[in-house]
């Protein structure tokens, strides 16, 4: 992230992979994590995953894995490690709810053990969605951020809207992030990239609409790279 | 249910189509529900759906894709309609998480329409793994229900651990049953068909490993069967 200058992750929320592999190519150079949905990807298949790891590897940006597992853990070994998908076999981080408890850190550690190659678990701590439980509830985050600190060699980091979760060290990813802010119709609330990252103290923007639905996503890849890390070098120096 | 004289759900907990295949056809004649999880299925195609639905319509059971939806209205659209397992298109009932708040059945709800077949939706109100949040903070279960019951035309019920929850009309199904009780190593926690139907009220029992993993799963589902329908008898003469 420092080497490359950027706090940016793109959410690849396309339906094909070559739409997916596509915006990998054109954002590449731009970010430092490529967020996926491979149950979202019509043709997905290890073609797939090959390409996006070569991408990767070019452009130096990290593979996530948004696929926010929320079973128990002898259901999520199964799910992260097979199906079509075999997710910690391509992926560099992934996501879980804490909803269904610590089980849930327990089976993904065993699906990446068996994986045989690092992958990173960020725990959801906050979501970006309207009257999401995880905001709503006073006990939510604090028990997520209790079970993730738990695991601290499996779980680097937070999906949350603030910065600062987890003590130093934790990294903070921040959803539901476009210029100029505003909502979808299905509960989606945006925040720009200065709020996120100034006032909330997160580390790394994910752009999702504003990045894959523009005409040119690599120029509003650079754009959003761009706000990103001013924001971020203005927060180290004290600006904000 | 009534019909067939039976409130049992097979958890189908497999990771080839033909295993899925062979269990569906061996428990069909007893289960109200097979219970599936397609994301753990290496082999996974059209055609295990197709067949798939071939078996649930000779022996009259409804497909539960137990996907535990946990992402925001618009992710949740492309996961339920799309990707390679293309949900809506084969399942008769799928699940949702209540933390992403209301926008989760809201994206359902177009993934359904979308789908031009009928799907009903249950919301996990409570979890049957050690730890949980539902069951460990106080208010994740009441407004997961308030979340419910206002689609109902959409959630029908809910996966919890005591019958009752949103009133009269609601189905509650029961996860985390075997006969003997138990947990496993990765924090499933076990109860028994008395006890989730007789004591707890709720309607169908959820039985995954005590039928899957049986030499016999045909046998261990009749047993099963005939278990959770004497209690739900019982329970219907006030035995309980």
């Amino acid at each position: 992230m420092d080497t490359k200058r950027t706090n940016l992750a793109v959410a690849a929320d396309v339906t094909t992979a070559a739409e997916l592999l596509r915006l990998a190519a054109a954002v590449g150079p731009h970010v430092a994590v490529l967020k996926t949905h491979a149950d979202t990807v019509a043709d997905w298949s290890d073609t797939t995953a090959t390409a996006l790891r070569v991408l990767a590897d070019e452009h130096e940006f990290l593979i996530f894995e948004d696929r926010k597992f929320a079973d128990i853990g002898n259901t999520v070994v199964a799910q992260a490690a097979g199906g079509v998908h075999r997710i910690v076999s391509w992926a560099d981080i992934v996501n879980a709810h804490a909803v269904p408890g610590p089980g849930i850190l327990s089976g993904l550690r065993v699906a990446v053990e068996a994986g045989g190659r690092p992958v990173g678990v960020l725990v959801l701590a906050q979501m970006s969605s309207a009257g999401n439980l995880a905001t709503a509830l006073p006990g939510y985050t604090p028990a997520a951020v209790a079970m993730a600190v738990a695991e601290p060699d499996l779980v680097f980091g937070f999906i949350a809207m603030e910065g600062g979760l987890g003590g130093d060290g934790c990294v903070c990813m921040t959803p539901g992030v476009k210029m100029g802010g505003g909502r979808d119709t299905l509960g989606q609330q945006y925040a720009t990239p200065e709020n996120v990252v100034g006032k909330a103290g997160s580390d790394v923007i994910i752009v999702g609409r504003g990045i894959y639905k523009a005409d040119d996503p690599a120029a509003a890849a650079k754009e959003y790279r761009d706000a990103g890390w001013a924001a971020y070098e203005r927060r180290c120096r004290g600006e904000q």
